[in-house]
């Protein structure tokens, strides 16, 4: 998959934003600027809202229900963004229509529907993605691209702090509100995507709200690394920040410090992997530790709108047939964890046991 | 309990530091400077470490063994700064004299141990301490008494971070060596001490050195409070950081930032906690939710150097024959959880299973 | 003056804006959702770029040129955003038909016309008014109002930095670019308004671009105290601060810092001010110090658009026929320490000689 | 002259350190741990602040005169750490005898005798060296490669700041207390030396005090560059800051950020130095001007002691009879500023007028 926009001279895609409420303005926006995309028609129940849409966004139709659209209009793809309980309804009748499907996150209300859009899609042979916007930034582009590269050597550990002083939304937790960015961010960057070999949350609601305000995640990964995610909508202060530890170097993403937005730390322990003989009753492990303290190094990133890039991979990956970057299956992953986050939350039993641990692989089958 | 040093005109107390090591000779300095204490012996098995160390301190008598200091000389008290594995028989036999103990943390190597010592230094009504360096600094100290004024209100959560690139220990996990700091520090600052109503450990060990590396422990508090602490000895970038958000204030407590150790914010999220039924099916638990944006303050702090403070309010302790601030019982619980941790560790199993819950106050009875 | 916009009954004032380059869409916008204002022209030479702004803003008239708008449109005031060689004339011309008048920073492009401007005004009985947005900020209103309460003492220094890596531009020196919104808001922040009794500058040019590209202004203040302005094109890094040095107290402020923008630290060094006599061969002035150490507080901010409580005070001023905040005088008091900047910098021969002093007072006579 | 230490063979070099007070334990300390010098005795009017020393120093001998120290013992060298207005005359004695001269900084108290300090040792064949440590810490050193190596391109601009809350000196103000770091570490990292075109400086006194609180020096480089120095004793703030933009580079040194104190940024302002004939009357100058926006980076610095690092360059200096690093002409040439920069103050009139410029040059002959 190259990430890379290409100048094309093939005829623009037509598509139609169906959700014209908070995201939608901003995918038609972007679909409207693009050399890729024809903006044929917004779609809203609310008319008027609809109306107004289109009036920003030179003039598209104006319909009100995905039947319409369907019917009427000669569309090869839609964006979805309405609520996500509708996600799986609009997407199956787009899909059985054979269209071409962009999803706001979440993918669906749940994996159930999710593995559904999936699969219906891969029998339709019709291109399903999700709009994980943040996977479309500069900064996660290199951080990507460092991962692949090889530059960190080995993941360790992975440490995600998302917290500020947020709102408590009526309907979600501080997980399912929060995490999804982080999750599809680890999705993203993380050569062979998001294989936590378990799920274990710890959250609190100390306002007695509901919900948990405070989360935290621990994903072990393969070969005994760990990922680690805090969310909190309660923090006074605001952290955005991604620290990548690997056998080689260090990544630190600070993503509310403009002008130092990612440093790569050439500074680690390294230990000689190897079985010691002590001088105490058994052989223990033991190893030769060393410590590196190389220089820093904090490289520049182009500047360019996430959702420019991103709706120009749609056009991309429809002509050429190939998932997406945050294809469906990306976006079922994430879901997968989150639901197993709210099994390992609601397992905790009065006795005060914390966490039964979940399969994301056995959830997702 | 008060922490301020008081002018007495008692006479000196006579105490021998025993070991000569890493820390015995910060103890043996502060008592030897100190108006409360006269440094009477320095014990070490080692003769010419203990010679080098009473050199420094104004001559003390040397010793190599407990047994001829508790024979020979006329102590009250002792500070013992052996290896962890000695501290359970040190401070047995001179408790047995009728010495006042002092132990340099971890109180003992397990809480079997640090039990019997609590309850030999109750029945022999002599006074035991552990020396919580940390407690006696001028930021805990401010914190303790924010959080007792009441100026925080309820404790929400409570977030610590403590990560550099560490040594890695040859004996201990990084729970083991980072997080007492932590858990002594709560245990202190917290009205009515630490007393999770569980404790779960995330430990990763990517460097494959035998022992956790990574580490997180989630301590539920009462009345849905969480305390999560994050210790990391592979992080090639050092922070020292405690959040505590009450339902008044949120203190931010960034040991690293000398120009401004403790931030109290007038922010955060304020919840009517009332029942109200909304329009769906069935009444849920909702809220009104209000939000404050208000003044942040930064107090100022008196510099004084910990440990001069603390063994001062040993000897006060000891004067008074009240509990000293730091005193057995706080050190046993804060090696419960650790004891705890390491079992919630351990309970994980090759099936991905990551943390059986362990009470604390199960493990101390 | 009351800076805080009230509730009022008034009708709506009538203006128009001239200019719809890159600063007038912004007045428009303002005018246009205030409740004190109705928009009622909007003027360029440039028809289509009229109509395009007057598109977005509620389609008020179409106006080509100046003698067109006041003869034809029965107007209250103007905002003129167009050139600023241009101001002279066209604010002549308004004041002439009896409008108030609103001008884009800089007032015009000498102290000359200026002051032609601020006597025609008066002489008219109209308000002139400046537009120094930043005096609108929540930071800089908060200034205001703790030096005009007495919170900091007597000013003893300000240092004020602005630099990062800006636009070398092509008509005017780093000066006359970046200097006026540090001199708009001395201006208004310090009680009785920017006096100094000298004006000092130093610059380098050292990409021979012919212009100087870093700039230091030193403007002494009556009482000895200093006012200090740090002005760069070339600096990697991006620096927006002010300190303010006061007997009592000394405030911060770092406008990237959204966290704590302004921070009121109550530090400094007292001095008993009184002769003293010393051993020495001569009596010297000597003093008694002592330190104060105490806490740091940050004020909350309120947010809000600058520029509409801007466009409120142009209306309140209007209406009570009182000078505006940001009044004609303070524009040409701002002009005036720049003309003498520009001539300090001027003087500085080749035999290395750097500042004469040109008072601003002489200059502005 | 290379700065790094080196193995030697040769037998230890003899020296004596006058002055026990603040700094002299420094110095005596670092020449006692130092394979290259045997510190012979210690030489102090106050025998016992004299014993003192020498007792936590290996017992050299005590003197209580220069006089004697000279007579009776066998050394090759000596440090002078006493009050600035004695350095003259007992270096002037240790140069007629023979010996080599390390002092304290300042070199003396004026530059009359400073440049007499210079001649005398070149007379004699004898090393005379400026105690100048900030030139030996990794940070300088590092920044003095960098310059040498061209990495940076040409100087453009160096901007330094050096403010907190201070102590006011009894007999020298904030010029003569701070500036002296800055001068001597630009001398030492600019390659040619410190050689400004003109020394301009701009104190206040706001508290009455007698003297400078707070004062900015402008440096003008040759080429167009501009040195600027601010040091500011009543700043609540600490900051030790230094900025050298390059024509290729920009460095930023940050000395209270040790987790990353050198910052090298490949941003930039590119000009194409060129005439262009524009549109207006005359031809004027103008520019293709071009923004670079690359990598940040932070070189890895090791860790010593500084003092450690100048006995020991001290020792290479003298065997290699080649000027130390900091020799006397560097110290005379920060001397000479100094004073530049007070007559630059003292000629500031009643009438406002600031800041007459005094050539380095000219001051040194």
């Amino acid at each position: 998959m190259s990430i890379a926009p290409e100048t094309t001279v093939h005829p623009a895609l037509r598509v139609a934003v169906i959700g014209a409420g908070y995201w939608g303005p901003n995918l038609a926006r972007n679909f409207a600027m693009s050399g890729d995309w024809e903006l044929v028609a917004v779609c809203d129940m609310d008319a008027e809202r609809a109306a107004a849409l289109a009036h920003k966004t030179g003039e598209p139709a104006v319909v009100t229900s995905v039947d319409r659209l369907l019917r009427d209009h000669d569309i090869d793809a839609v964006a979805i963004a309405t609520p996500a309980r509708t996600h799986h309804a609009i997407a199956m009748q787009a899909i059985a229509a054979g269209k071409h499907v962009l999803v706001e996150k979440p993918l669906a209300d749940n994996s159930i529907h999710g593995r559904e859009m999936v699969r219906a899609a891969r029998a339709a042979g019709t291109i399903l993605m999700a709009d994980h916007t943040y996977c479309y930034t500069p900064a996660v582009l290199k951080i990507r691209d460092l991962l692949a590269s090889g530059e960190l050597g080995e993941i360790l550990y992975i440490d995600s702090v998302r917290i500020n002083l947020g709102l408590v939304q009526p309907d979600v937790d501080v997980f399912w509100d929060l995490a999804p960015h982080d999750l599809s961010i680890l999705d993203f960057i993380l050569p062979g995507g998001l294989n936590p070999v378990g799920v274990s949350a710890q959250g609190a609601d100390p306002l007695n709200s509901g919900k948990s305000c405070v989360g935290y995640l621990s994903l072990p990964l393969h070969n005994g690394a760990l990922a680690h995610i805090h969310v909190n909508w309660l923090s006074p202060t605001k952290i955005r920040q991604m620290v990548i530890g690997g056998s080689r170097k260090t990544l630190v993403w600070d993503d509310l410090n403009p002008q130092q937005r990612l440093s790569i730390f050439d500074r680690g322990v390294d230990l000689d992997r190897q079985e010691m003989v002590r001088g105490d009753a058994a052989g223990r492990k033991g190893a030769a530790i060393s410590y590196r303290l190389g220089d820093t190094w904090s490289p520049a990133l182009s500047e360019f709108e996430p959702l420019g890039l991103m709706v120009s991979e749609y056009a991309a990956s429809i002509r050429s047939r190939t998932p997406a970057p945050t294809d469906g299956e990306s976006a079922l992953r994430v879901l997968s964890v989150l639901e197993a986050a709210s099994r390992s939350l609601a397992n905790r039993g009065r006795d005060g046991r914390l966490v039964p641990t979940t399969s994301v692989l056995e959830a997702a089958q």
